[in-house]
C-alpha cells in the first residue's frame, strides 16, 4: 500500500509560501500504516500539474492532492483533474448552496467567481468542508483512490480526519508503523545522541531519530520494517531505556507540550500561576494559555517592557535596577516576587533578557537571559546565554522558563 | 532556465521530520531569476531515488538534491548518483582528512563508517562544508547542473550561499522574476479577488496570486514570462491599481509586518503603546515586540486572564462584568482605558473573547471577540466573530487588533 502526496501552488516553489500540509498528511497516513513514497510540489501550471498527476497515477494506490481549489484564476486543480482523468466538470447545486450560505452568514452576497468552486468532476464524491468554501473531491481511477482537498491547512486537516482516514482505514488496512516519541528539553542533540548510544547498539530493528526544535529535541523510535510479532515489545524496551538515559530532560510523549505538562502539574497541586515578562513580552503567557482550560490555573501577567513598568507594576526597586541593571538575577527575582504578590498566586514566573539584535554589551551580550520563579518556598533565578536570533532567543526562553516551572512543580523524583 | 529540488529522507515522508530546505532553496533561486518548477521528496530507497533523479534529468537544467549524504546505512545519495549517472565512486583523500580533522578537534577518533562520506562520484567537484562532515557534490550531465548537498539546514544554506548561487549567477544568468507582494488584512481572499478582477483583465502578462495567512491575504504580482523590456513598468502599473482597489486593507509590501507598520506609525507620532489582554494572554505584546527596537514605543501590558485581574489591575468595574460579562464591548473599553491610565501612554489596546474549544454559549459563541483602543480621542471597541480553532482565533485576533491600531494611527487618507 503506497501513497503519494501532491501539493499545488506556485507560492510553495518561489519562497513566498511554505507547505505544512505535506508533513501533516504524511503523519496521519503513517498512523494508519500507509507509507508515503513520494511527495511532489508543483506550481499553478496546468501542463506541469498534469505531468505530476500522471506520474502519481503510475506508481501510487492512494493520491492526496492539496491546493488549487480556490475561486481565483490561478486555481487549476479541478480543470486538470477533468483533463487528465477525462471527467467533465458539472455544477453541483448542493455545493453551490453551501458556498452561498457561508457568504450569507457573513452578510455578504456570494461573488460570481465563487461559482467555480461548485464545479465537480463527473462521478467524483464530495468531501464536505464545514470550515471553508471549497469541498474536497474523491474519485477512483484504475484501482487507485484520488483525494483533492484545499490547501488551507485547517480545512485540509479536517477533511483528513473526518473523511479520508476513516475511508482508508476501512478500505485499505495496513500495519501501522507504531512509533514512540520522547520529548526532551534543555539538552543538545549531540549530547543526547552520545547518551543514547547504547539504545542504538542494542536494538538494530528500531531506528532512533533526533528532531531538534527551538523548544527542545524530540527522540523518535520506529521499527525499520513494521512487524507485529516483535514491534511493540522492542519499542517498549527502547522507550524505557531512552527515558532512563535522558533523565529529567524527558518531559513527555508525542502530542505533549511543556505548556500542557506544566498545566497538569498545577492542576494536580491546585496551584495558581502568574507571569512577569520583560523581553518575552507576553510570549510566556500566550504559551501557557495555548493549552485549553488554562483559566483554571493561569490568572494573568504583567508585561513590564520598560523599567518604569517594572517598578510601578511589579515593585522592582530603583536601587536594584541601578546597581544590577534590568537584565540581572536580582531584577528577575524581584519581578517574580512582584507578580506573586500582585496576583496573589502560588507560583510566579519572570523573564528578563536581551533578545537583540541590538542592546548587547561585552558584559551583557545578546542572548543573556534571567528567569525567576517565586513560590511559597521563596524566590530563585536561573541564568542562560542562549544562541540564535531574536525569535529563536524568545522561543527558547519560553521553553526554558516553562521547564523551570515543570522542575519546580514535579515530584522530587530525580 | 528551470530548476528542480529533490529532498531525500524517509523522515520527511512519515510525519516525523519536516523539510525546510525546499523553501529556503526556492527563495534563493528565485532571487537570481531561476524558477523552480518541481520539488520532489523521496524516502531513503535506492530504486525510488533513482526514479526521481531520472525524472528530474528529463525536465530541469538545474537540479539541487538535499540529504542522504550521512554516514549511516540509510544514506544512499552517493550510490544512487553513481548508478543513475554512471560514475564510479572514488575515495577522496582531502575530504577524508577534513572529516578526520573534525573528529580530532572533538577528541574522538573517526568511526570507520564515516569513511563512506569521503566517496566522490568520478569527475564530480567538491563543495566544501565548513559546518559539517559531508562535502557537497557538483557534476554536470547532458548540459544540466546537479548539486547534492547535506540535509542539515545550516550546512545546506551555507553551500547555497558560498558555492551554488555564485556559480549559477555566473554560468546561468537568468532574469530575476521581479515580483511585488501587497499585504492585506481584514478582507477575505474571494472578496479581494472580485475587487481585483480589473487588474487581472487588464494585464495578462502579469500573474496575480493570492496567499491567505491567518493574519491576512498576500497578493503577489509576477510576470508570466520575465522580460526586462516591459516587466517593471507593468508591475508598477498593476501594483498601483491593486493598492487602489484593495484600499486601506493594503498595509505593506514583501517583508512588512503589521507589527513593524504599527511600530513605524507610533515612532512617527512619538506615541507610546500599552496592551491589556485577556484571551490573547500576551500574544499581542509578543507580536509587537517581534519588531526590533519596540522598546522605543512599547511600554508593556497587563494580561488579565481572570476577572479579578481585570478589576484589580485594570480597574474594570464589577458592575460592568456583572451586567455585560467579561466578553463584551464595555469590558474591552474599560480594559483599554485602564491600560492607558496604568501605563500613562498615548495608545492602549485591549482584547477579550472566547478562543474555545469550551466556554461558548448560543449568545456568546466560540470566536466572539472584542477589541478596544484608547487614545486621547477617547475609547472605542470593535466586535468580531472569528472562524477557526483556538490558535487560529488567537492568531487572527492579534492581526485584527494590530490593524485597529494601524487604522487609528494612519493619516486619515481614506
Amino acid at each position: 500500500m503506497s501513497a503519494e502526496i501532491i501539493t499545488i501552488g506556485t507560492e510553495l516553489l518561489n519562497g513566498i509560501g511554505k507547505d505544512t500540509n505535506g508533513a501533516m498528511i504524511a503523519a496521519k497516513l503513517a498512523s494508519i500504516g500507509i507509507e508515503v513514497q513520494y511527495q511532489t510540489t508543483v506550481g499553478d501550471d496546468a501542463a506541469r500539474m498534469a505531468d505530476v498527476f500522471r506520474a502519481a497515477a503510475h506508481r501510487a494506490q492512494v493520491v492526496i492532492m492539496t491546493g488549487g481549489l480556490g475561486a481565483t484564476s490561478d486555481d487549476l486543480t479541478r480543470k486538470v483533474i477533468a483533463t487528465v482523468f477525462r471527467r467533465r466538470l458539472v455544477l453541483d447545486e448542493a455545493v453551490l448552496e453551501h458556498i452561498r450560505a457561508r457568504f450569507r452568514v457573513r452578510g455578504i452576497e456570494m461573488p460570481a467567481i465563487n461559482e467555480a468552486q461548485a464545479l465537480v468532476p463527473r462521478g467524483a464524491g464530495i468531501i464536505e468542508n464545514p470550515r471553508g468554501l471549497a469541498p474536497g473531491l474523491h474519485f477512483t481511477h484504475l484501482e487507485a483512490d484520488y483525494f483533492s482537498i484545499p490547501g488551507v491547512p485547517h480545512e485540509a486537516e479536517a477533511m483528513m480526519d473526518t473523511y479520508i482516514l476513516p475511508y482508508l482505514r476501512a478500505r485499505r488496512p495496513g500495519i501501522p508503523a507504531t512509533r514512540r516519541v520522547i520529548r526532551t528539553v534543555g539538552i543538545s542533540e549531540s549530547v543526547l545522541a552520545e547518551r543514547l548510544r547504547p539504545v542504538e547498539a542494542s536494538e538494530e530493528r528500531i531506528r532512533v531519530g533526533y528532531l531538534p526544535h527551538i523548544h527542545g529535541v524530540d527522540i523518535t523510535l520506529a521499527p525499520v520494517v513494521p512487524d507485529l510479532t516483535w514491534m511493540e515489545d522492542a519499542l517498549d524496551r527502547c522507550e524505557a531505556r531512552v527515558r532512563e538515559l535522558a533523565g529529567d530532560h524527558a518531559y513527555g510523549a508525542e502530542g505533549d507540550t511543556l505548556s500542557a505538562v506544566v498545566g497538569s502539574l498545577l492542576l494536580e497541586r491546585r496551584a495558581t500561576l502568574a507571569t512577569a515578562e520583560s523581553f518575552t513580552a507576553g510570549a510566556v503567557g500566550a504559551a501557557i494559555t495555548a493549552t485549553p482550560g488554562a483559566s483554571r490555573y493561569y490568572l494573568g501577567g504583567i508585561v513590564a517592557y520598560s523599567n518604569r513598568a517594572k517598578q510601578e507594576l511589579l515593585g522592582v526597586r530603583a536601587t536594584t535596577l541601578e546597581r544590577h541593571g534590568a537584565v540581572s538575577a536580582e531584577t528577575a527575582e524581584e519581578m517574580a516576587h512582584g507578580a506573586r504578590t500582585r496576583f496573589d498566586c502560588d507560583v510566579a514566573l519572570s523573564s528578563t533578557g536581551i533578545a537583540g539584535p541590538d542592546g548587547g554589551t561585552p558584559e551583557k551580550p545578546v542572548g543573556l537571559v534571567y528567569f525567576g520563579i517565586a513560590t511559597s518556598d521563596g524566590v530563585r533565578s536561573a541564568r542562560f546565554v542562549l544562541p540564535g536570533n531574536r525569535p529563536e532567543i524568545t522561543g527558547r526562553s519560553v521553553a526554558y522558563l516553562l521547564d523551570l516551572a515543570r522542575r519546580q512543580l514535579a515530584p522530587a523524583a530525580v
